[in-house]
């Protein structure tokens, strides 16, 4: 018995117009074929998010061919039926003998396919990063040796360069992520209290996360950065295993996601009044990301955002070492620029970013907000929608 | 202002032997020092559990030092002083300007530290498969490159085998973990119901996966599986957009989760009496089971648990593809050996695997069950403790 296509985030239209950009880039770059391994790029040229890039698995991309051919392991095959726009013929499951097989694996089902399309002496693009997985190791290896006469050529970040620019299809996915990412702003004030387990307003907020708002659910759930006093000094790490109490401090990040489309939010709550030093950073901070927002426009650089805001916050007193953000989109961080002093990375219309404005200023003491937007045609558009303030409980 | 260690998992003198372990394995492979970067391995060895390998970061285990030192990027490095057992002087940050730098990186801060201490003109071992980063590419080359005069030994796996055999300090973490996970299937039977949301019902059961039980709560989300029907012949499958119906059947699995150490369970729901196919199927799955338990004893191998399996289910007329299981541990999947004919791995006391039996029959149907085991002085301790029934609601 076949299965019939689950919901699908966007009409085959979409995904052709992506592969469309992407084989104009394989022509630039002389290739004929490009495997893609980059769990993200598998996603935004598929639509697939299930559990991915535990095994060997990829995406062929042919010139000779409108769809791509997904290779996936056996038990995986139905699930990308079932998430993908690919016709069924195009997704192909390798056997199981080949997981968890010292000698073989998923990438040799993939090399054999590319001899017998007569692929093996072309060019072929790689993504190196993506080769080399957690069980199996050695993914680029194998594919020199097996294609000897192949011209590999490294394509790592192409297509991630491509994805930056958002369709306004793709948008519509980013502003249901940012509203998911808000309700669980306004969950976690209803259920920080003193006495109560981090882990229970962990529970209370992941449930928000996963049941969404206006009808639409989050479809995963993001990482979640839950870091309490004495520990406001410490990022990315989640909720421990102790109360809340008067006076404690909650630095919180996470993000709404709609079909692999992430938006993120942080903001920093307190339970009583916030000090005169979290009161400082905070009034430096929004200046600082005012100022950032009111860069944005096409034309304008990465690095001019970082820049208005280390110049607002230098002003104030205050340093951030770190990045103030990146381009999010799928899977969260994308690895094409930073919002980072002397990024030239060009602003352009649809463009998102992660203005990431945690500033973990000492072991013992961090703020953070931020806020995910859009770059406009003539400016800035913020997707989250929550108050800049200092959340007092 | 400084920190104070966070809750720690285990002593000091568990850290110390597992080191010892190590550093015996690196004297037989004639290696000074060890580079870990396996996320895994790193919490194995230190504690750490904060989100990692996002970008450059690992553990320099040296046969010179009683404890490893960690480089890690400057934001992370208080949550490293937080959760490792590390002395502060061995928590190295490095600057943010080496991220999202193309020309320079955190593992060119490593391969310094080689030089300053004499280690560079000595053996290395690297765990390759982790040196290459999503947004980074490369690290191998680097290490090969910038160490010439080093002999760079493949250390791939060798601390994960260490790690198979947990400590009985590892199994009373193993053991609240899978109390999680039971919880976890007992809420699923309570919020399962015709005309409920899957992602309510998700938001719900993951819930329960923070909040834990026995005062202990989850302290990490571990991956979900919730394939409902017309979908449960799909694997590694998250929670839908549709509600359920009379007649639905839902496979599900996760894990509970405690500092890293995950135990998992499998079970199929139905609402409704359950059809003869699933009922027959469940048959031949639980007398399979209870077969692959019954040959789990020290000096056993991996493939005689799947061949018990095999046999039991071939008698009752049925077939599993995939293999039945794998080591479990920190961060779910151990990448060390197969519960799979002919994969002569020998049982030892106090291993740990997921008796993974998710069969993925047709494209539209699937019956996943699954028990999480310790293997004991003379047989099997099954952690996992939930009836082996068809769910029926």
């Amino acid at each position: 018995m076949t299965i019939n296509k689950g919901s699908q985030a966007f009409p085959r239209t979409e995904y052709l117009r992506r592969l469309a950009e992407v084989k104009n880039e394989m022509r630039r770059r002389e290739i004929d074929v490009l495997f893609v391994t980059s769990p993200s790029n598998i996603t935004y040229l598929t639509g697939h998010t299930a559990a991915t890039a535990y095994v060997p698995q990829g995406l062929v991309v042919s010139l000779d061919e409108e769809e791509p051919t997904f290779f996936l392991r056996q038990m995986d095959a139905p699930a990308a039926i079932r998430q993908t726009f690919l016709a069924r013929s195009n997704v192909i499951g390798y056997s199981e003998d080949l997981v968890g097989n010292p000698d073989m694996d998923g990438y040799d089902k993939v090399i054999e396919f590319l001899h017998e399309r007569g692929l093996a002496t072309r060019g072929v693009g790689l993504e190196p990063g993506f080769l080399t997985l957690k069980q199996f190791g050695r993914g680029q290896d194998k594919f020199k040796v097996k294609l000897p006469k192949a011209r590999i050529v490294d394509c790592s970040k192409a297509i991630d360069r491509i994805r930056m620019v958002k369709s306004d299809l793709e948008m519509v996915l980013m502003r249901e992520s940012a509203a998911i990412a808000d309700a669980a702003i306004v969950r976690a004030a209803e259920v920080i209290r003193p006495g109560v387990r981090e882990a229970d307003a962990a529970a209370e907020i992941v449930g928000t996360l996963i049941r969404g708002v206006n009808g639409k659910p989050g479809t995963a759930i993001s990482p979640i950065c839950f870091c309490a006093s004495p520990y406001t000094g410490t990022a990315h790490v989640r909720w421990g295993e102790d109360e809340f109490r008067d006076g404690s401090q909650i630095n919180l990040e996470w993000g709404g996601v709609r079909y692999g489309y992430t938006a993120a939010i942080m903001r920093t709550f307190i339970i009583g009044a916030p000090s005169d030093r979290l009161r400082r950073i905070h009034e430096a901070e929004v200046a600082g990301l005012e100022a950032a927002l009111n860069t944005v426009r096409p034309g304008a650089t990465c690095g001019d955002i970082a820049s208005a805001f280390n110049r607002t916050m230098a002003k104030m007193g205050f340093k951030k070492e770190s990045r103030c953000g990146y381009p999010i989109g799928i899977d969260w961080t994308e690895p094409t620029a930073s919002l980072k002093e002397g990024d030239i990375t060009e602003l352009k219309p649809n463009m998102t970013f992660h203005l990431m404005l945690g500033n973990w200023v000492d072991e013992d003491f961090g703020y953070v907000i931020s806020e995910t937007f859009r770059v406009t045609e003539s400016g800035v558009e913020v997707l989250t929608n929550t108050p800049r303030k200092i959340f007092e409980i």
